[in-house]
Order: C-alpha cells, then structure tokens, then sequence
C-alpha cells in the first residue's frame, strides 16, 4: 500500500519533470540539480562559478530553501537572474515547483540553470526535476564516510566538487582521505567527473568551469 | 488529499512512539534522539560522551543509517552496547524500527539510550520516536545561517551542541558567527541548552557531560 502512494506522487512530479525537460531542450539550456548536505557550500560555488564564467555564458539560478531568501540574495549580488522557491517545510524541490519558478526566469537569455536544492543528502536525488544532470557536492569537513553511507546521490551523479579543500591545508584539524572518497564514489559510479575545488580561495575552479562550459556547449 | 495521506503515516507512527515512551518511563531510561546534517559529528560526539560518563552512566546506542554499520562499529569499540538500523534509503528513522531494536538492545541495564538519527537536518525532526528530547547538532564548518534557513529542529531539540569548535581557532578559514547562531536559535526556542564543544579535542564536554547525567538522574 505504501509502496503504491510513493508511486502515485513520484509519478506526478515525473509529468511535471517531463515538461520542464522539453522547455530546456527546446531553448537548448543546460540544468543542472545541484544536491548536497546543507553547508557544503553549494551557493559559494554557484556565486565564484557565475563570477569566473560571466564573460563566457549566461547562467541562471533557482533557489531552493526551506525558509528565508538569504542564498537569493547573495545570488542576486553577482548580477545574475535568480527565483526563490521556499519550500515551508518540505525536504526537497519538486519538478512542480520548479515549473513554477521557470515562468519568472528571463529563460530565454540563459544558456545554463542551475537549480540548488535544499540542503539534503537523501531526499532531492529520488525527485528527478527535469535536470540535465545532478551535480553533487560535498565538503571535506563532512568525513570521507559519506559516499558510502548515503550512496544514492553519488551514483546517480555526473559530477562531484569536494568542496572546501582548503581547510586540508590546516593539517590534522581535518581527517579526510580524497582518495578513499574517489574510489568509494567510483565504485558506485564508473563515469563520474571529479573536481577538488575550495570556494573560498578559487582552487579547483579553472577545470570546474571549463568542464561546465564544454557541458553548455554540447546542449546549444 | 496529500494532507490526509501524510496524517495517516504520522499516527501509525505516532502509536509505535508512544509504546517506546511508555518503554522508556517504565524503565526509568533517558531517550535523547540526536539529529544534525551528515558528518556534523554526530558518532564522534557519542563515543567520546560514552567515555567521559564511563563510570557514572550507562549508556546505549540505536545507529540510524541508510547504509553501512560504520557508525555502530565506532561505537562498539568503546564498549557501549549498541544496536545498527539500516534504513536502506529511507531518510529518517521511524518509531516502529526504533520499537524493533529496543527488543535487541540490553535495555534493563541501561539509565540513557540515544538514538542517533540518519544524517538529515530536515525529516527526521517531524518523526517522534518516543525520545524524551530531541538534541540538535550542527558543526561550525556548516556555516551559521543554518537555524534560520533549517529552523523545525532547532525549535523542537532541548539541546544544541554546536561541534567542532577546534576549527574556529584556524582563524579565518572557518567564518561562523556562534553569537548570531545562539541569538537565531533563542528566537525559535527560549529554552534550549547550547553547548559549545570539540568532539576531537574534548573542549566543552565537561558542562554537556554534566548536563546529561542530571536529565539521566531526573529520568530515575
């Protein structure tokens, strides 16, 4: 019985993923889903990336926030188009929401969408939103543990920043094995790309950045 | 229709968390059902908790995870009895698995059973286990934004450890502002105990430590 109701309501979100689907194809963007646990740094990634590409491609931002618009509003300082969907409570976007949120984008200037969802490692990687690809984060002061315990996002995945790298610099302060987390999240995903990136310092970004233009390129 | 769905879930639940109150009251045990994002330091903090109370609590542990029994392995190693949930996917524990591991758990000889939650700063708070207290984790790496955009935990924990406070002392690697993050949480919830603590170092496990034998004595 349980097992029906899920059906029901994934299969709703999945017409809506459809349709939001045809709308990026048809004015050839590229969605990104960006999922990670809150505080990995996802909008300090959205805002050096939007930065560093500015002279190179059109980039458009949707917010996903259980409350407030405070990642809007840092969004919004880097000059480029962003919506704010606060979800009241819910534990992920749906493709509904987005929907929504796309009809107040200037879409037809952007050549990519990146939607951040709500800080969640579980949850956003069962609800598809019509996304291109899933774009997972996670920072080194989460533990290198993570891809094993909470396989489903980095498996379904086409890329991966492990974020904060900087904080490695400090020595012991931060037990993290790069490599252990790399073969871990190969074993669950063959093509994964892999990016070692600090938000804050800019390292890791040339080859994030390139790797995300090439992907807007092949969509246009 | 969706509302009616997601009540009905809620109280066959809800049944599962009353007879594990009940469990708790006529054992005279103290339930805490800790929650946080990934990697906040949840096992980290409750093996270095069992340590310190070593001779004056007895304490078990429920682990709740999607996959793996890292966590329950880490516990095991200090001695503490302890019991693995693996949720296989699911995005919060729920009082009927809690019921299920009670049976498996020494509990006659327990005075304090935590439950640690699947890392997820979102669902598992709407989930009762039957826990005398929710305490809420959140490490200063995870930015100090996170009440006021995550705020249902906050307001319903009795306790916040804010974890990894080593890492302020790195200076200017690590921006977290504890005063804004103590004056958020106060405004969702008057009550609650804050500790400032170092599950590495052992910084402010003297007064959390103290604070959880008293709640363990109030129980008895």
């Amino acid at each position: 019985m349980k097992v029906k109701i899920g059906k029901k309501i994934l299969s709703a979100n999945e017409q809506y993923a459809e349709q939001n689907r045809k709308y990026f194809a048809e004015r050839k963007i590229l969605c990104l889903n960006m999922i990670s646990s809150p505080g990995s740094g996802k909008t300090s990634i959205l805002t050096r990336t939007i930065n560093e590409l500015k002279d190179r491609l059109k980039i458009g931002v949707i917010e996903g926030d259980i409350q407030t618009d405070y990642d809007a509003q840092r969004i919004e300082a880097t000059g480029a188009d962003v919506v704010q969907i606060n979800t009241e409570g819910a534990c992920h976007l749906s493709a509904a929401q987005v929907s929504g949120a796309l009809e107040k984008l200037s879409a037809s200037k952007l050549e990519v969408i990146i939607i951040e969802n709500v800080g969640n490692l579980v949850c956003p990687s069962a609800f598809e939103l019509g996304e291109n690809a899933k774009t997972a984060v996670l920072s080194v002061a989460e533990g290198d543990d993570k891809p094993a315990k909470y396989p489903a996002l980095f498996a379904k995945s086409k890329a991966l920043l492990i974020n904060k790298i900087d904080l490695l610099s400090l020595g012991a302060a931060i037990d993290f094995d790069i490599e252990k987390v790399k073969s871990d999240v190969h074993r669950l995903n063959k093509t994964i790309e892999i990016f070692n990136v600090s938000a804050k310092t800019g390292e890791g970004f040339d080859r994030w950045c390139d790797w995300l233009f090439e992907q807007a390129k092949k969509q246009a």
